[in-house]
């Protein structure tokens, strides 16, 4: 079955547009809102990409947000933005489920330090967004927007399918393996996972490689957006967060990509594979050159050093939850899924120097990945193995499906390096999005947007 | 007016040295138990150390314990320590809050990573002791238990007061800027202010230079509580946390200390000045070489590095907090203190560059307090200025005393260099006790306990 997916046609919603209509008068928030909640009202039957949607809330944010445009005063570039957010991070207005039963009603009335610097630069915090329960692999309820036999990918499941279906301009997703580029991937979203420590996680500090991160359908909404949030809530606390430009960085050529396989490649579907390399000849026509693991012993020792990164990843921060989830466990029986039971379980089996240890083999990475700085602008990979995975629902009494999310083994790299990432919509593969990313150094996010936007603006989108 | 304290004859209550006798079952972990409730019963109505005390629940776990060495089982050395718990850290058999009005019954029936270590170890949580508010400036009822018009310090007023007052042998506070070293200090105990990330914080994950620590009446107690802790519940996310062995590190005579003078130098008293010297002339006579900032150009650079410590720590802290404590006063007005509202609103009108200076001149004082490492083996200095400073509470119509709980400028260089602390109770001053501290590079916490120990072995305690 072949989804509805072409990224030759496919119109995401943008909002960095827009304002010049909210100045002269002839759009408005307000409007622009209503347009939101009628596709909200069109797609959310079958996409079931939201936990809530306070659109009282939200039109009253947007009344307002109209009167500062109109009176040519608006609080920053995203005032009167409809946003979704996550539903791992606290609102004031609307409950935090965490997808998980443990959390129904939970109901702290607390804005996430995103969420408080969004409503400061006017954006319109129009709902919570489905995530994969406690940000980790059991699904929600949402569907992929080109295909709803598929997984939108996780854990930010309802903030990439709700960007991929139109029915906000954008969102805030978190990552701490693969929850904000591999969904942004598998529908079709243009995404920013920043340098770890990017943007203020507020009380969402309890792991060590998790990032907060913007879903958009375009690179500079992602850019515009992101920078908001860090001017307003800095980074996490003791970094430096964000840095950059306020305007989108202008497009910038890179002269050497570095093509990373990671321990993905071999994974990946032949339709896939020939997209791919489309898009990697376009770069090359476009005059980019390209290094691989075989040019270069220090590439080569990259690749070996994430080649193990879902386990690192996985390791690291199922050792960082185990207290936690724990805790929850022991206080709501029953309303936790055997999924996360199980992961607690492997964890609560770890040693201490187990632990120690894939911070170390963490740490190693990162040296390795420094090392290739003067080598090349930034790596090049996929964004995901291939299109969204089928997902029809756990089948009782059968074993528990390990990946209903899809596979993380593209994202784990940029997890474990702290390196920024940034996802484009690329390709379509059997029509559905396959995206493609480019991995910075540490904190060089504004770099990668720069030449992201050159990227998306010089090479055509690729169909197989 | 002068205290009750004397350091040659004061006795902590310590643990360590009684469970020889839960073996030999001339003791038990019941009867512990039952002799720190009665100290309570006695102090408290004048100390008010605790905010609450389980006492059915920590006869419960006693019980258990008592089984669990009468079997010859103890699940660790702490198996039947009764412990505090600053009322930071959450609990899941007694509320939580933290000193704050806005959290007047709070009760979120889950356990902090170090107290679900704590449990796991077997120890017995007894009660939760005062904070300041929100582990600031605003300090709670409890009074000095040498002298009830004095300060205990704070933000681990509870923590340090519970120990002093000879009401458990140890308890859990936590350090910003002088929270755990200070309070200590005032109170006669013994305690470490672990390497910034030494033991896992769990919730408490929101600034970036906080560290639980063990107070305790005894360098044993206070080393083997950390590290039964962390052995179990790590360090901070991504720290590999506190190091060491699991008993307590043998003493070691140090060849070089560094004399620190801080920014609080020129604020000490003639008293406290005498009886540091003394206790400086006692390590000298012992062998001990002892360098000054005029002795090393890199020792001068430390002293610079570090002459705005309180303004570092503050200004960053202040930062960190500032959305939190936005939703707090938005949620519950009426309801935080002047003084923490004071600190917000300076907060709020900090910008993020002025955050990211801070956090570069932290940066850069560790980078110099690094380079001492191959001059001497610590530093040493006062943990607080002279004997605790009477307090009689606010007086209305009159602007807010700056430092109620008294001052942290030697404590903050420990705080913001993200160094290993230990305290120990040297002097008597005016009848009150004032502390002597190590100072460690970065994770040589197991270092400074050995020298601690030898420093208490071969200094007598000094009277001034």
């Amino acid at each position: 079955m072949s989804g509805s997916y072409d990224p030759r046609t496919f119109q995401a919603l943008t909002f960095h547009d827009a304002t010049p209509r909210f100045r002269d008068g002839s759009d408005t928030p307000r409007a622009y809102l209503e347009r939101c909640l009628e596709a909200i009202d069109r797609r959310e039957p079958v996409v079931k990409a939201f936990t809530v949607v306070n659109a009282e809330g939200a039109r009253a944010a947007a009344d307002a947000s109209t009167r500062r445009w109109q009176d040519g005063r608006p609080l920053s570039p995203v005032d009167g933005l409809p946003i979704g957010i996550k539903d791992l991070l606290e609102t004031r207005d609307m409950p935090t489920e965490m997808g998980c039963e443990a959390y129904r009603g939970n109901f702290p009335r607390r804005d996430n330090a995103a969420v408080w610097a969004l409503r400061q630069a006017g954006a319109v915090v129009m709902g919570k967004t489905v995530t994969a329960e406690l940000g980790g692999a059991h699904p929600g309820a949402t569907t992929n927007p080109f295909d709803p036999s598929r997984t939108p990918g996780g854990s930010s499941s309802g903030s990439a399918a709700a960007v991929g279906a139109g029915m906000v301009p954008a969102t805030v997703g978190s990552q701490v393996g693969g929850s904000i580029i591999r969904p942004a991937a598998f529908c079709g979203n243009y995404a920013l996972k920043p340098t770890q420590g990017g943007m203020n996680r507020g009380e969402r500090q309890t792991t060590s490689m998790s990032t907060h991160g913007i879903h958009a359908g375009s690179v500079e909404d992602v850019w515009v957006t992101s920078i908001e949030i860090v001017r307003r809530a800095g980074g996490d606390p003791g970094r430096r967060g964000l840095m950059g430009p306020d305007a989108t960085p202008e497009p910038v050529k890179p002269g050497r990509l570095i093509v990373l396989e990671t321990e993905g490649w071999p994974g990946v579907d032949d339709a896939t594979r020939r997209g791919f390399a489309m898009v990697l000849e376009a770069l090359e026509k476009a005059g980019v050159t390209l290094l691989r693991r075989r040019d270069h012993a220090w590439i080569e020792a990259l690749e070996r050093a994430v080649a193990n990164g879902r386990a690192v990843c996985g390791g690291i921060t199922s050792w960082e939850n185990r207290w936690g989830h724990r805790n929850l466990v022991d206080q709501y029986p029953g309303q936790v899924s055997a999924r996360a039971q199980a992961t607690l379980a492997k964890a609560e089996a770890m040693t201490l120097d187990e632990y120690r240890t894939l911070l170390a083999d963490r740490e190693a990475a990162q040296l390795r990945h420094a090392t290739l700085a003067p080598l090349a602008d930034a790596c090049i990979m996929l964004s995901c193995p291939g299109p969204a995975t089928p997902w029809a629902g756990d089948v009782p009494g059968q074993p528990l499906a390990p990946r209903p999310t899809g596979d993380f083994v593209f994202n784990a790299p940029s997890s474990m390096l702290f390196a920024p990432a940034f996802t484009m919509p690329l390709m379509g593969v059997d029509g559905m999005p396959v995206g493609v990313q480019l991995m910075g150094q540490q904190h060089e996010d504004a770099r990668i947007t720069a030449m992201a936007r050159w990227v998306v603006q010089s090479v055509a989108p690729v169909v197989v």
